[in-house]
């Protein structure tokens, strides 16, 4: 099948950093490329992909000094890949809705999937307006917003399959890996720790957007003998930083629309310990992957008998269901669904 | 002349308060309504317009306390516009470049007025691309950065003949209007009147990302007896504020592309005193209707000798070169022009 890859060009393919989005987009690429299909990706000029690359600018926008304005960038690879639409069976999109106009005026099946939150009242009448867009959702919970919308799928991440290191045994300490944001609650998982009398490692990222937040509230609360802080971590790092703790804490306080990290810590064998929002109760099986909690003290009593869960049934859990051969294969599903279509109304 | 004008939503049109492009949208819009022709308004929900309003989102949205999306509502206005394409004979975009690939692929003859500075390097690579988009400048200057792009005009910019009213008399100050941002250079404005000893009066709006730079070197400049800060102030007191003021000084240090209040006060019969930046040589006539100068010294000199120049000929100069009709029709030029390629190529 000849298939598009269209991605956001803020961070190249795989980030060098954090971006999740970008770094779905590479997991799925290899994986269809390796199943032998025939696959194009639209991506910043710094990314690697087996993939043919179509270089949409010169390296990932966000750490780019020139402070580039991203939507030239976008406008100019969105023009050429619609100009370049025959050649593809199904092009598939991961740029948010910046394409809708254009799409809906393609003759080839188009399909978009959505990486962020649903939940904000502009939404409602962009997808009421493009009501005939096939859209994925990445978890059940995410598309409840806006319920209405042509859904073809849920399709839930995946990771390659060698890319965390299952580990039987763990060390003493938890982990809290992603971003320091109020919806993240990096306090809640200091309170976890504390209260338990586990340490807790942090390794997160702060954004220009959230240094108020990072100094106000939780620089003080870093100084516990129990808390470190390492910063931000590169992908091979945290293979081993979370693969060694005895859980990842996620207490997040958001509707996480799928929440990677996650899938990340079953591959490694760590369960989850987490509350209950977004997607966490569709990804996490309470009481074989992790726990979710509705309260701190609930939260305490869960990581005390973290021991009890069996580590290999968490890895067991990420084969069954979160391997980015899996993902492909249900992308695969979609897009043949798609081509159907275009084929029978032709 | 069937015409569809397409205008920012940042602001209705006109604006309530500051807002240049959608000001001059409005112009235009109304003096061609004036003239007989059949015009369409894409703009936000509150604009007020005697043309056919096509409501793109229910207000200007930089003001909207809901803090909307601006993508989102772009995004709806352009599909409904191009799915109502062949309605219209000529479509006149000044929304930036948002519209090009849907553009490039219209049948009806599109343009584009630029608004904005073009010697941002991201630039280049995109109109490059979009090499056949017809396009105009708002000054010869200011093309200068891309020479290589499709231009077909440079159209000045224009106001109502009786928006502002000419007054003869003066009083015995000084005039700024604009933003506080650093290449507005107010504290140069300070500097002459200081210089003169003449009193200042600034009109001028703070916006956030120029909150800093105000608290930090305006503020403390704007306890000298001779200046007085009366903040943003509305078009009917601009009229009174510019039109009693014995000269505008308009200090930039930057490449202006038009300025639109340097002709706010040619109407008023108040003179300008300017650095030459940008637009400025293009639309101030040295020693008629202000005078260019290089430094504060100089700026000072003139100041000192602004009685010398004939505010009726500021006026005059007004009414030959700067009126919504003489820009309207400028434009229908542009517009037959383009018509006549179509029925060329047909």
């Amino acid at each position: 099948m000849r298939i598009a890859q269209i991605a956001p060009l803020f961070e190249s393919v795989p980030p060098k950093g954090y971006g999740g989005t970008e770094r779905v987009v590479s997991y799925l690429t290899e994986a269809l490329v390796a199943m032998g299909h025939d696959v194009t990706l639209y991506a910043s000029g710094d990314s690697e992909t087996s993939a043919r690359l179509v270089s949409a600018c010169e390296c990932g926008l966000r750490l780019d000094p020139r402070r580039p304005d991203w939507m030239v960038w976008h406008t100019l690879m969105l023009d050429r890949l619609f100009a370049a639409a025959n050649s593809y069976d199904v092009i598939h999109f991961h740029v948010d809705t910046l394409h809708f106009p254009l799409a809906r005026r393609c003759p080839r099946p188009c399909v978009t999937t959505l990486h962020g939150r649903l939940d904000l009242p502009d939404l409602q009448p962009l997808y009421h307006h493009f009501h005939e867009q096939p859209l994925v959702s990445i978890s059940d919970s995410q598309r409840r917003p806006l319920p209405d919308a042509h859904w073809l799928a849920t399709v839930h991440h995946g990771l390659p399959r060698e890319l965390y290191r299952f580990r039987e045994e763990a060390q003493s300490y938890f982990a809290f890996v992603g971003r320091v944001s109020p919806e993240k609650r990096v306090d809640r998982a200091i309170d976890i720790a504390v209260g338990c009398g586990t340490p807790l490692r942090i390794a997160a990222k702060v954004d220009d957007a959230d240094r108020a937040y990072f100094e106000q509230v939780i620089r003080p609360r870093l100084e516990h003998p129990l808390v470190s802080f390492i910063g931000e971590i590169d992908e091979r790092a945290k293979d081993e930083f979370i693969g060694r703790a005895q859980a990842l804490l996620f207490p997040i306080d958001w509707p996480e629309p799928f929440g990677l990290v996650m899938i990340e810590a079953f591959a490694c064998g760590t369960p989850v310990i987490s509350f209950p929002g977004g997607s966490v109760p569709e990804v996490l099986e309470h009481g074989v992957t992790g726990f979710i909690v509705d309260d701190i003290q609930e939260a305490v009593s869960a990581a005390r008998r973290i021991g009890e869960l069996d580590r290999r049934r968490c890895r067991e859990e990420f084969e069954r269901r979160f391997t980015s051969d899996l993902m492909a294969q249900r992308y695969l599903d979609v897009y043949a669904g798609l081509c159907d279509g275009v084929r029978k109304a032709a």
